[in-house]
C-alpha cells in the first residue's frame, strides 16, 4: 500500500500561496476610472481647503459689529452692495452699514468677518433688515479647516471608493497611480467537463468550475481570463500552460491534482522546478499544487471537487490576487458564530464548512441580531448587549465537496481547526464571511 | 421674516425616493457576464445532480459483497476488468470477482455498489489487492444528492455571487435573465465648480460631487453618466434635464436646491408638476427634491455641500437604485456601536455622522474586537463574549457638510434620531456601514 505522504498544515499553504503575490506595478489612470482600485502613491494636498474663508450658508456678508445689536424687534438695515453667487470673480469690500448678498461657498470678501443667514433677514435686494445678532467668524468656513497644504488626503494601499474619489478630486487632482488588476487565467480540466448548455453524452457534465473560478477572479478586483475546460492531455495542457507563462500575473486551475491515474494538470507541471504538489490538511481541499512556471508566473492548481475549488479559491489564491492589487488587508472580514446544528470533522485536519446564517431561533436569513439602538448608555448586562449571530451548514442534509448547488446558499465558511473533531450545537466558530 | 417650511421626517422623504424605483425589466445575459447582477427569474434543474450515481474517490469500483472480508493482512484480489477516467463513455459492467479502475467523478459502472479508495489497494492494472472491507454504497455519490429535477437552485431576487454562477453553470445552463443595471446621469450644478486639473479663478474651486456621485451610482450597481458640472443657468439646465427624461433610469443632481438667490435646480425645476422640494429633518442635507419629470424618469435633487450630497446619496438615492437593480435588501448593513468621543446634534433633527471604526481602548483601525473563537461553549459571561465597535467622529476636530478630504476616512454613518440632542461617550449608536 501507497504510504501517505506528510501534510502540510492550512497556515503554512497559505502563507507559501501569499509569497508568490506581490502588489503589480502602479499605472496612472484617470479619476473616472480609479473606483475600486489600490492608490499607489499618497494624495496630498498642495492648496488649503476650503482654499480660502467662504460662506457656510446663503445670506449676506456682514461686519459683525454692525449686527452686535440686532433682534426680530429692533432690526439693523444694511445698504446691500454687491451680489455673491458661488463662483462669482467679483471682489467687493464691505465697510461700515454695509453688507453684501453672498451664497454657500462663495468666498467671504474683505471687510467683512460674520454671515446673516437669509432665515434672519427680510432677503433685501437693495438694503436688507437684519434681525438677529452675529459674532466674528459665525457661518464662516475657515479656509484650511478641511485641510492645510503638505496635508494627506488618501494614503497609498487605501481601496477607492466614492470618498476617496472625492477627495481627490476636491484637491483638483485628476490622475491617480493605482495598482492595475492582475489578470488572471482560469483553466478547468477534464475530460467529462462540457461547456453549459452543451448536449452531454453518458458521463459528461457541465462545466461549472471555470466559471466559478472566472467570477470569483472578479469578485477579488482580478480580469479573469476564462480558458476551458480542457481535456485530459498533459502534453496540451503543459503546452497551453508555457504560452500563459509570463503574458498573465497567475494562473488558477481546477482538477487533476489528486492521486488518480489521469492528473493531468499534476502530470503537466510534474517537471516544473518550481512547482510543488503538497497535500494540505484541510477538508475540503487536501490536494493542492502552487508555485512558478520558468516566466515566473504564479500558479495553483486547486482540486476539481466544486466545493474544494471554492474553498481552496478563498483559502488560497483571493489572498494573493488582493495583494497584487496592491491591498495590506487581504483576509475576509470574520465573525465568530454559534453553531445551531454541529457535524462530525476530520481528525487532524482543518475543516472549512459552508454556512447560511440563521435569525435568532428561527429560520430566518437576517444576520443582524442587535436591535437598532439609539443614545443607549454601554452596560455590561444592558438588554441592547450583542448577541453571537447564528450558523448552519449550508450544505445540511448532505455532505461532500460535490454539492455544487447547495453551495450557492452559502454566506460564510466556518474554519474549525485541525485539533478540533467534533462541533456541537453551541459551539463558538470562526466564519470567513464571503457575501456583501 | 420668511416662515420656515415644515420639515418632513427623514424616514418620510426615505420611503418617498424609494417610492420612485421599481426593479428594472430583465434582460437575458451571457452566464459570463451575469456576475453582480440580480437574478429575474428561477433557475430550477431538470436533471438530477449528481446526473448519476459517481465515484466519491480515485480507486476502485467492486461489489461490496467480494470485499467484506478485506483487511491488510488477508488482501482480495480482483481482476480489473475496465479503466474509468471521468469523461468515459464506456460501460462496463463488474461481476463477481472483478473491480473497475475508477477516478473521482466517473460514473459507477452496472454491477458495482462501492469503491475501494486507491489508498486502500495496490494500485494494481491488471488485478488489484484490495485491503480493506467496503459496505455498499461506500464513496458513492447518490444520483440526486445535491437536487433533483425541479429543485429550484437559485432564486429570483438574488444577487448573483460566483457560487451561484457556478450553480447555474452545474445544471448545464448558459444563459440567465437578470434586472437589468440602471443608468443613471449625475449632474454637479455650480457656477464656481471647475473639472479637477483645471486652472482655478478666484471663488472657483473644483468639481467633486460629480465624481463623489458618479462613483457611488458605480458603487451601488449603476451604471453613471457623469455630466457637468454645468453652470447657474436654470433654462440651459432645464433643457439638460428634458433631453435627459426617458433617455436613463434616474437622474441625479447636486447643489441648487437651498434658499439662496441663485438656486438653479429649484429654478429650473420649480414648475415641473411632479417634483416637490422639500426640507427634510435631518443633518446634513436638509434641502432636498425629488419626483419623476413629464417623461417618467425619477429625479433626486441634492444639495452641493460635499458631505450633504455624500448623505443624501447614501440615504434616499442608493436604496432606490438597489431597488431597480432588483435587490430585495436595499438597506447597508448595520452595527451597533460605541461612541468614543461625543458631539452635539441638532435639535429636532435626524443627525447623519460620518464616523470611522477604532479599536478596543486604542487609535487602531481594526472592526472585529472578537478573537478567534473554535468551539468554545457560548456562556453568557464567557470572555469570548461579543462586544460592540467603538466609533470616532471621521472629521474629529472640524465638523461641517463642506469637509470633503475628511470624508475620505469615513468607514460608517452614525444615524442618530431626531429626539436625541446630544451624542455622549459611552452611548450606543447605529451605524450604516459603507465600506467593504
Amino acid at each position: 500500500m501507497p504510504t501517505t505522504p506528510a501534510l502540510r498544515s492550512l497556515e503554512e499553504h497559505r502563507a507559501a500561496a501569499l509569497q508568490l503575490a506581490a502588489p503589480l506595478p502602479a499605472v496612472v489612470v484617470a479619476l473616472a476610472d480609479a473606483l475600486g482600485l489600490v492608490l499607489a502613491q499618497d494624495v496630498t494636498t498642495d492648496a488649503p481647503l476650503p482654499r480660502w474663508d467662504n460662506s457656510a450658508m446663503d445670506g449676506y456678508a456682514v461686519r459683525a459689529e454692525d449686527v452686535r445689536d440686532a433682534s426680530p424687534s429692533t432690526p439693523v438695515t444694511l445698504r446691500v452692495v454687491a451680489d455673491l453667487p458661488a463662483g462669482s470673480s467679483h471682489r467687493p469690500t464691505v465697510g461700515p452699514g454695509t453688507a453684501a448678498r453672498i451664497m454657500t461657498g462663495a468666498p467671504v470678501p474683505a471687510g467683512a468677518d460674520a454671515i446673516v443667514p437669509v432665515e434672519d433677514t427680510d432677503a433685501g435686494t437693495v438694503t436688507v433688515r437684519v434681525g438677529a445678532p452675529k459674532v466674528v467668524g459665525q457661518h464662516v468656513r475657515r479656509a484650511g479647516e478641511d485641510a492645510v497644504p503638505g496635508d494627506l488626503v488618501v494614503a497609498a494601499g487605501t481601496l477607492l471608493g466614492p470618498a476617496h474619489v472625492a477627495a481627490v478630486a476636491s484637491v483638483g487632482v485628476a490622475e491617480v497611480a493605482v495598482h492595475r488588476r492582475p489578470r488572471v487565467a482560469v483553466v478547468s480540466t477534464g475530460d467529462e467537463l462540457v461547456a453549459p448548455g452543451k448536449p452531454l453524452a453518458h458521463g459528461q457534465i457541465p462545466d461549472s468550475n471555470s466559471w466559478l473560478l472566472a467570477a470569483a477572479v472578479r469578485d477579488a478586483g482580478g480580469e479573469a481570463l476564462r480558458l476551458g475546460p480542457v481535456g485530459d492531455d498533459p502534453v496540451a495542457l503543459r503546452d497551453l500552460l508555457h504560452g500563459l507563462d509570463g503574458t498573465v500575473d497567475a494562473i488558477v486551475t481546477s482538477g487533476g491534482v489528486s492521486v488518480g491515474a489521469f492528473d493531468v494538470v499534476k502530470a503537466a507541471l510534474l517537471h516544473e522546478p518550481d512547482v510543488a504538489f503538497v497535500p494540505v490538511a484541510v477538508q475540503p481541499g487536501k490536494p493542492q499544487g502552487l508555485g512558478r512556471l520558468p516566466g515566473g508566473t504564479p500558479v495553483f492548481t486547486l482540486p476539481g471537487n466544486p466545493v474544494s475549488s471554492f474553498v481552496s479559491f478563498e483559502l488560497f489564491v483571493r489572498p494573493a490576487l488582493l495583494r497584487m492589487r496592491g491591498l495590506v488587508e487581504v483576509e475576509r472580514p470574520t465573525t465568530t458564530a454559534v453553531v445551531v446544528d454541529g457535524w462530525r470533522t476530520p481528525p487532524a485536519r482543518a475543516q472549512v464548512m459552508p454556512v447560511r446564517f440563521v435569525a435568532p431561533e428561527s429560520d430566518g436569513r437576517h444576520v443582524d441580531t442587535v436591535p437598532p439602538a439609539h443614545g443607549q448608555r454601554t452596560d455590561e448586562h444592558a438588554t441592547s448587549a450583542p448577541r453571537h449571530p447564528r450558523v448552519v451548514r449550508a450544505t445540511a442534509g448532505g455532505s461532500g465537496s460535490h454539492l455544487v448547488a447547495r453551495l450557492a446558499v452559502a454566506e460564510g465558511l466556518a474554519v474549525v481547526p485541525a485539533e478540533i473533531e467534533q462541533v456541537a450545537p453551541g459551539d463558538l466558530v470562526t466564519v470567513l464571511r464571503i457575501t456583501p
